[in-house]
């Protein structure tokens, strides 16, 4: 826990230079814009505590599995999105002495991420060992217009004396990843060349062969005039450089800026990368950088008027809600399907910047709300692209041709995981593949999305819970053996109640979207059963299965029960847990966690919250009560889950508490754990805390419903939400809730289970409680 | 499954080179004498593929803990018994041509282990590339007189043509494991040294700073004429040689005795083990080969008129028997309590070389058979040395002081094994540590064990199992949760009847013990109560769980279930499983394994064999016809108790069968994994299988019980087995029964249940069935 960053509504802003914080400040103040990421490094050199990020998506590099104990089935290769070219790099000499802020006096160091206009400012004065002060301010963004390309601006003051510069701007293919499991580098050079101001680095990946060119160009100005200085060119080792001499007078001003461009050959065909390259750098150089920040400026003010959530009377939540959407829309753009979502983003290497159940169950409801369906929608596609490699994942495990079993972590469809509890037995992730399907086409109500890629996808889950059951001759009802649930402080354990749960579910929705598609477009019915050898008699294993699943529950307290054998552990509450004991996962030996009652993320809450129109309040509230007792929450994604339930039964305090653990999850460093990186696919979990949590939004039969509540200390909240071309501005303040309707139609919502009409361009202004209709 | 071995009653035979099989070779003919090892390597270089392994009992060095996924609790290192200097080194040079049995014709190869007098012998003609052949005769043995030598006999004779050899006899430190987890060389030098036609290095063990101080001197003939030729000495790094050039004419034979001592820092001051490196040197050196090979074989005598088991009308029985025999006494001969078995000997790297509950389980019945006393007795010592480590190994775990827990696998004391579901989960082996005391106690009648040792690790013990079980509310029973038992195809379980069974048997005994030795010595009982700081009020915690232990069973079928849910996977059997999906460990996913009914080693049966008279024949006979159909044998210690109870139950055929699935596992390579090394603590199985199970040896109320029978295509069977000073000899034969006996005094045992006298010097002969005396 820490509580350095200075509160501010739209800055992320720290004061002081303190070596220590340097690697969690490092992950804060990262930027991105989805198809780029760079850590808050330096620019200059620096010989302190660092920890080096630049990442390109898509670019991934298949490691080494490393493994104390091999088990059959395990990945030979674990996929990492991996440490690319440095392209910040700008090395300053000062009279022959490095600026390098492990080895000088700082002072009025001063940093801020600019939510607002998307860019990372750092300002301060370095007092060098020669007794030389220069002011430093350096700005740069990775530009949300320009996705290729990245800029920074880096001024230089001497305060005191003239002053004898020698200024290195390169770009250093020459890096590698902390956490390579055997120490390897995993790029070769594969060209490079230096130009009038310019150089060019090409680099390639061992094993997968992608190539990365990066360019970049620099210009510079003495108190605005343009000045060009005599080069001389580096070429080292997967290393170029130019370096120039530059003298200043006091007081002048020295303004470097410095353009960069990341090609992946993802997207361009190796022998034109570096025609490419150079024609976007020309491009983005042509307009040069404060056309770029205009740009960028104006483009995140567009993603904020889709996306913002204002809330008045908290500027901390106010803070951590917009650097949670920052973060998110940094990491995730959605126009490319090839992309998806890693829970560090481009902010660390922790968990290899790959794909887990996250982006399903928390990423897509902020996706679908906040950006346009396309968005949500290619993250729909990315797994279907990845069918065959489910099937081949199921194969590997045993199962017959058609079983699809998605990875528990993936970049390209291929498992990456080697615990045998979590990549053999956590399959709920099957589960939140298929819930997604049916959450985007309930929210967007586009139902065409099954026949064209959908449905493919939930025969294969369907096929791999059908043969993954078995058949308990002693209770006469189907089990699921052997499984890890979301709660994963719980390994290989029979019947985990919201694994059964979901499979079971998956097996009845894959069944009516058979029925469905073969009615609406027989023909593309006839063409997916053909391709997939689909015969309807599997409909009826299917539904034996669900008429005779078993489910683990307690008649006597009235709660489903986490798994077989729950009630046999000694029920303690988190409660009666001395705090010197907590965090579990640091505190406790891993067994001792495992036969505890002590819950990481409580699945049966995460059941019931995708289920929730099955059950009754009554029976949420037990389990509610049941669970949330013996929850310790050490999963970024636990609290957002008890933040809605709470909502929904009425615990509004509750509901807080619970927002506030992820919100400022990274901001506070709450788990002593940012250094690594951000917790980017748990900061969707606050936008739903508010969203769904506070202001209570459902989709329910094509309409959205509310049932909203304002937190004690906040005087308002405000968000924007998409649905169904309609853009919806929703206000909760003390005595009253307004919607206002962007469209140029009517519409009907519900607030507290009543209709009400939103007029076209209009708004509708409800009390809070009851909802009458304030005129 | 290979079949090359040639059968023979006293010798290991191989004819014929197939470089394919030299792996597997170099295991099967492993020598060693329990202080250190050595594979079957060539003398000579060879190019071909090998497996390098010399080895020094006690010398370890702790590995960095390779791992994917840290958990708590997890050792950060992990102990391995290492490969050490090469001092069987000795190349040689035919006229300019290396002698490589990779690249050379090779022809009337023969290997031979001479099981009766403990020496491999290899004989071979290399028709080199230039056209010379040579004929080769080598043999070597590590001396169980004087425990640190080895010695070399290696001839050379040139067949066709005068030849021109260059010698190099050698010592070459700069060896490496190929278990190394991250490829370190565990080796530094310390010093190195030539001397008249020998030379010597120190080697020491990075981070564990272990000594290993090896000497050598060679000596040779012409014909039987000593010669002495200039020698050039070569000092590299790690690496110590004599060269020598020699020239024969054809057919003349030059005979190199090279002599070798290893000499660990463990039994030697550092600053003095090359002076006593030297004179163990001349010692054996002045002995010279021919008496030291005269010595070896009486030496190997004595052992088997201890423990040899003859068998007559079946000589791949016969062989099998003796091999294990053999490999076991090479691997531990009991002298020292610092030492212990590992699963592999002397003869490889897998399990590295380290300690496991199979030398409680299965090896200590064999070495209180056949050898004295103190050898089993150091077997428990060696547990009683790591006490201390025990405790701490249970506090890293979260148990309170004076609970122990000994780890699943070791050297030192210290756990070196790293996954969860083992290392923190299969906690019998505490069991199996008392139950050796008790066992011991049950054979010597050595009460006073007891006090001297037993009574403290005992209570250590229980007072981990008092702390570890739980209570369930909910059946008001107290149960184990998160186990694995020895079958280890299920993970994580809950009630392993099998570890249940034995932690409430752990307390009982502790209880009695206690009890006991209050009485029999209360003074001794007094200062142990205050080493352990004991509470009486213990004791009625230890019974309250003995009392209200939940035990899984199967009401309706009448047998103990493995563990809870067992009865909910799909019961298939064996016989029913295609061949081609075995074996399943490298067929079968992980996951699939453990969802599966089926079973790597029936631990239900384990533990009606350790406690077979608290029922009837009639419950083991159900839970045998159970489990025995579900049981894969995957696991090298499960046949073996499958013999005995099959045997107990009077299915002579199925005993028989088991028997050999043991017994010739190494020599016909059964499970593809004789390269490896050899299944050491599974032979002392072959040995029980016979013993336990055909003679149906028991130790009841100090007394010796038989159940004999015979296998079908046996003529005879006869062993000798040390019971309380008595040696006895037991034939078994078609018909008859007979028991001599070798002290001084009459002795009374059961056969069939009928007490019979056995008259000092004398023996007793009985019908085999029914035991009618025969006079």
């Amino acid at each position: 826990m820490k509580n350095y960053i200075i509160k501010d509504e739209w800055n992320i802003i720290e004061e002081g230079f303190d070596a220590s914080l340097g690697k969690i400040s490092e992950s804060i103040f990262s930027i991105g814009n989805g198809k780029m990421g760079q850590r808050a490094n330096f620019e200059e050199q620096y010989s302190g505590d660092s920890f080096q990020g630049s990442y390109v998506a898509g670019i991934y590099y298949p490691d080494k599995t490393r493994v104390g104990w091999w088990k059959n089935g395990y990945p030979a290769f674990s996929h990492k999105v991996i440490n690319a070219t440095n392209w910040i790099g700008l090395n300053i000499d000062v009279n022959g002495e490095a600026l390098d802020l492990g080895r000088v006096n700082v002072t009025e160091f001063h940093r801020m991420l600019n939510m607002k206009e998307g860019y990372l400012k750092r300002t301060f004065i370095a007092e060098l060992n020669t007794g030389i002060r220069v002011k430093i301010t350096a700005t740069r963004f990775c530009s949300i217009v320009d996705k290729e390309a990245g800029t920074i601006c880096y001024e230089i003051t001497p305060l005191n004396l003239a002053t004898s510069l020698k200024i290195s701007v390169y770009l250093d293919g020459d890096v590698k990843n902390e956490d390579a499991n055997y120490d390897e580098k995993f790029w070769i050079e594969r060209a490079k060349k230096t130009f009038q101001q310019g150089a060019l680095l090409t680099m390639e990946t061992k094993r997968t062969g992608f190539w990365l060119t990066t360019a970049m160009q620099y210009a510079m100005q003495i108190d605005g005039e343009i000045i060009v200085a005599k080069e001389k060119q580096i070429l080292d080792e997967k290393f170029v450089a130019q370096e120039v001499d530059v003298i200043l007078e006091p007081e002048q001003t020295l303004r470097i800026y410095k353009y960069a461009v990341n090609l992946s050959s993802e997207n361009y065909p190796k022998e034109l990368m570096e025609n490419h390259a150079q024609q976007i750098l020309q491009k983005i150089v042509k307009k040069g950088y404060d056309q770029l920040k205009i740009e960028q400026a104006a483009a995140w003010k567009n993603k904020w008027e889709e996306s913002d959530v204002l809330i008045e009377g908290d500027i901390a939540a106010q803070q951590a809600i917009r650097f949670n959407i920052f973060q998110l829309y940094q990491t995730y753009t959605g126009e490319d399907a090839r992309l998806n979502i890693g829970p560090k983003g481009f902010t660390g290497e922790k968990y290899g910047g790959v794909t887990y159940w996250d982006t399903e169950a928390y990423c897509l409801p902020f996706y679908l709300a906040t950006a346009n369906q396309q968005v949500a929608r290619n993250l729909l596609i990315y797994r279907y692209k990845h069918l065959e490699k489910a099937y081949e994942n199921a194969r590997m495990l045993g199962f017959s041709n058609g079983a699809a079993l998605y990875p528990m972590v993936t970049i390209d469809g291929t498992e990456c995981h080697n615990e045998w509890e979590i990549t053999f037995e956590e399959l709920h992730r099957n589960g939140a593949i298929a819930f997604a399907i049916y959450n985007y086409i309930r929210y967007t109500g586009e139902h065409s999305y099954l026949e064209q890629y959908g449905l493919e996808v939930l025969v294969g889950i369907a096929r791999f819970w059908a043969q993954r059951v078995s058949w308990s001759a002693a209770k006469q009802q189907y089990m699921l053996l052997g499984i890890t649930g979301p709660n994963e402080y719980e390994n290989n354990v029979n019947n985990n109640w919201y694994t059964n749960t979901i499979a079971v579910w998956c097996l009845k929705y894959a069944r009516e979207a058979i029925i469905y598609v073969k009615e609406s477009n027989p023909d593309r019915y006839e063409d997916i059963a053909k391709k997939l050898d689909f015969r309807e008699d599997e409909l009826s294993c299917w539904k034996a299965i669900e008429e005779n699943m078993y489910y683990p529950e307690d008649q006597k307290l009235g709660i489903f029960l986490q798994q077989d054998g729950y009630l046999d552990k000694e029920q303690i509450l988190v409660k009666n847990l001395p705090l010197s004991e907590r965090p579990l996962n640091q505190k406790w030996s891993w067994d001792r966690i495992l036969r505890s009652c002590f819950i990481k993320q409580a699945d049966v809450l995460q059941g019931l919250y995708f289920f929730e129109e099955r059950y009754s309040d009554e029976v949420i509230r037990r389990n509610y009560d049941f669970y949330e007792a013996r929850t310790v929450h050490e999963s970024s994604l636990s609290p957002c889950v008890h933040a809605i339930l709470a909502a929904k039964l009425g615990d509004e305090k509750r509901a807080y508490e619970f927002y506030l653990r992820t919100a400022r999850l990274d901001l506070d460093d709450y788990n002593n754990d940012t250094e690594d990186g951000l917790h980017i696919t748990s900061m969707a979990g606050s936008w739903m805390s508010i969203v769904e949590g506070f202001a209570g939004l459902r989709v329910r039969e094509n309409t959205l419903h509310f049932k909203p509540f304002i937190p004690e200390g906040w005087q308002s909240y405000t968000f924007r939400i998409r649905f169904r071309n309609t853009i919806f501005q929703v206000k909760v303040s003390k005595h009253e809730i307004s919607i206002t309707n962007q469209s140029s139609e009517e519409r009907d919502v519900l607030v507290h289970n009543k209709h009400v009409k939103v007029p076209a361009y209009g708004t509708f202004k409800g009390e809070l409680v009851g909802c009458q209709q304030i005129v």
